[in-house]
């Protein structure tokens, strides 16, 4: 069995969470995450950007070999999700042009993999990253928790194994 | 006053249109347009990469030194607004690494800069664009007139002109 470094990432035009670990089976180890910000008073253009070539060096950096995202659903919040999706679009785009398979994970399904409820809330679901990953603290901010938590969720389901407490 | 060479384009997944002019005051020249074609059976980054690759490729090509869009609405068709959202994340970006400032004009403004009415419907704008830009035939496919009619409203706008006939 060989270690796979995934990286999760949960894109936004103004935050891209991003978080990497390794995993031997499912064994999961934390290598680094973190979270892209871009200013609001850029130009459009700029902040997808700097997405790119903010998210071009991470994978330079860590070289995943595998990824992982939630699927995009449709907030209220019209404006917002259309940022979001071209956030994701450029983020999916360059997954591709570096060759790194991406799965995407269903909201419902990141929340039991990781907590092992579907239900659980955001709070719940950092906690559970924080076990997860044997963490001291946390993750902040929230996008780069809810990026390893997709990352983890693809461990587990590409596993083939449930989280067991 | 100097020649401005400006793109129009239109994106989308499946079809993103292209049209470029070139533009002395408010007089225009057709240079090219064409359609980026992403078939649906290909994976989803791999269309969104086919889109920034090939645009990459028209933007050294023609060397255009203004862009113009459509403002995205949505659509009742959500999921297919996504997928223009993701497209229209990666041409924005794609324009900026390039470091083409872009516009982006209201359906309504580029109906009336192409043809005098706010509510004229798609086959009289492609019409016009044709007439405008002294064309033997109507441009095709729609995303590729589509695109010249935003090229065109870009000019019109900033050559502070009305079209007049």
């Amino acid at each position: 069995m060989e270690v796979r470094r995934i990286i999760g990432i949960d894109p936004g035009l103004a935050h891209t969470g991003f978080g990497i670990i390794d995993a031997l089976g499912n064994k999961i180890k934390l290598v680094s995450y973190g979270v892209i910000e871009t200013p609001s008073d850029e130009e459009h253009g700029t902040r997808l950007l700097a997405i790119y070539n903010r998210l071009q060096a991470v994978l330079m950096e860590f070289k995943p070999q595998q990824s992982a995202m939630e699927e995009l659903f449709f907030a209220k919040n019209v404006s917002s999700a259309l940022g979001v999706a071209e956030a994701k679009g450029v983020v999916t785009m360059c997954l591709a042009q570096n060759v790194i398979p991406l799965c995407q994970y269903k909201p419902a399904q990141i929340k039991y993999s990781v907590t092992g409820t579907r239900s659980a809330d955001k709070s719940t679901v950092q906690q559970y990253v924080k076990i997860l990953l044997n963490l001291e603290v946390e993750p902040k901010p929230d996008h780069a928790a809810d990026a390893l938590a997709a990352a983890i969720t693809h461990v587990f389901s590409t596993a083939g194994m449930d989280y067991e407490i």
